[in-house]
């Protein structure tokens, strides 16, 4: 026991995202002894983002250090590229206005004198499911966050791959359906434009504007006022709770999701072949009725070997995958702060 | 020189295709020092094929041994899904019909008693070019072959990547364009049905049937008639020829079909940011005119970031790269037929 107790390691891990900053001591075992979370003000910009993280980091801190635990580095998971050698961030968060070619590791060491560790949010969420979560013990998977856009992350052979210079994993921007609807990132017809909330939302606004295709029950149903009037952020959760109602119109919608979803998770088990295929991000929250629709529609865009080697699963740490994450950078020296090069 | 002498390796190769079956004896350098081609006659059922596998493997043997070289083992490469516990061919080879649960492996090995290698003839194409071709040095490439489907072989980190049961590569069947054209395997809107063999005759005779579109230089070319009465194999040569004569029409339908072909070739770099894309198969054989028309519309379909760290180039090996590929299997004993389970 007292083995176990000296044997356990610490990371203070930080979770940036659009609307919060979560963060955590986490031990090497994946788990999570002290959580916080905070609005990460983006629209404040990037002065105060950097002001909320230090303050955040420093908290954490002084509790581990009142609980003597010893912390081995500062893991951060954010949307964007991270260049260890620059220090922070060279760019890619674009839902984050202004949070672009900032050192934010070299600021958070000159501050705490700890190692500093950072990573693309998603590729921490795939490491912490990989270690901890719906990955433990595979070893090629392939993991797709439905949200604002489609984020990836690939493992093979039991590590991250990030490609020729740490860009893959934009599986959003695999081109689904050419010269159809426009992207976030100008290319009519990425994935990302069907799938993400942003393809989601349009899917059900179509049915709801026209409503003339709507079966009687959803228009007669009080969410259907609801859905109408609600924020985009809100629809799928609205969206999903009416399908899981039996609403039947809900569920026609659903369905059309679950198969624009599945043309492209269809077209990466093609292309990756990967034993596991991990559903994550803030849309799979709806859980086994977003699972169940990708699945049906699967077997119209995937190669039947491929498929039968394959299982297609929700993630499993949820809300805390980033987090989790940001702290196995820190166990596993990955992405560390180059304090040579400075 | 002794030394050197002494230390060459040699292997008896065979690259088996849908229309001819090739032979060689392949120092491990790369060198074909021994060449033969014979029809595989397919039509004739998979016994007339196992029997021309045998005599071109038996000549070639007797060659080596002619000239006192000594052979290390014998490579297949085939199109279709190799498993060295059955010892052979499982499935996969559409193109071959009667060409599958073959276990032609076995049966080489009990007729000449050497070690026999087998597998995929795009994976064998791929080893190939990364270790004696377009790709040299490489970590991370993707080779698509474009024929009468698109075959796809993925390097990573130096390795091959096979995924979790060998179907890695399938990039033919990523969906580009759902609900579009049918593709060989039944989906509507594979990439391959767009920019294969038949994509490309697909989108030649458009034009040419639509001919109030057809610009008037190609109405009267001569080729006009050449290219409209055409076998489908011959199209895509007649066109990329009238097209290298500055023909007008022909230029705008290879501008078409390098759009095709860039939809799916982005998609990719976007997936996997690999630093190398090689363009091979029997359509690369076209050479600059095909890759300059992919390469001025991937800007189009790629991430910015990702295109900057890709170079997308022609195959360097052409015709013998299966070959060469075979050979690899031989000198890094890569899917060797696994004669204890029998």
């Amino acid at each position: 026991m007292y083995a176990e107790l000296f044997m356990k390691k610490y990371a203070i891990a930080i979770d940036l995202g659009g609307t919060n900053l979560k963060g955590g001591i986490i031990s090497n075992d994946g788990y999570i002894s002290l959580y916080r979370l905070i609005p990460s003000e983006i629209g404040k910009g990037p002065d105060r983002i950097l002001k909320n993280l230090i303050q955040t980091i420093g908290t954490l801190l002084e509790n581990a250090r009142a609980e003597q635990k010893i912390i081995d580095g500062i893991g951060v998971a954010t949307p964007g590229i991270i260049d260890p050698d620059f220090g922070g961030l060279t760019g890619g968060a674009e839902n984050l206005p202004g949070w672009k070619n900032t050192p934010f590791m070299r600021i958070i060491h000159s501050k705490f004198n700890i190692p500093v560790f950072a990573h693309n949010d998603v590729t921490a969420t795939v490491l912490a499911e990989h270690r901890h979560g719906a990955g433990k013990g595979k070893k090629n998977i392939v993991l797709a966050s439905f949200g604002t856009g489609i984020g990836g992350g690939i493992i093979i052979d039991g590590k991250l791959y990030g490609g020729a210079a740490g860009y893959a994993g934009e599986i959003g921007h695999l081109v689904a359906s050419f010269g159809g609807e426009t992207c976030a990132c100008g290319v009519k017809g990425c994935w990302e434009a069907y799938a993400s909330l942003g393809g989601i939302v349009r899917t059900v606004r179509k049915y709801l504007t026209d409503t003339k295709h709507l079966k009687d029950t959803l228009k007669k149903s009080p969410i259907f006022t609801t859905i109408r009037e609600a924020e985009d952020a809100d629809i799928p959760r609205l969206l999903f709770d009416a399908a899981r109602e039996n609403d039947r119109s809900a569920l026609e919608i659903v369905d059309e999701i679950g198969q624009y979803t599945a043309v492209g998770v269809g077209s990466l088990i093609n292309i990756l072949n990967p034993e596991l295929f991990v559903i994550g991000g803030g849309i799979a929250e709806a859980g086994a009725i977003y699972l169940g629709a990708i699945k049906k529609h699967l077997p119209n865009w995937t190669l039947k070997d491929s498929l039968e080697s394959v299982e297609v699963v929700l993630a499993k740490l949820g809300y805390t995958a980033g987090l989790i994450g940001a702290s196995i950078l820190v166990f596993e020296n990955i992405n560390r702060l180059n304090t040579e090069s400075s």
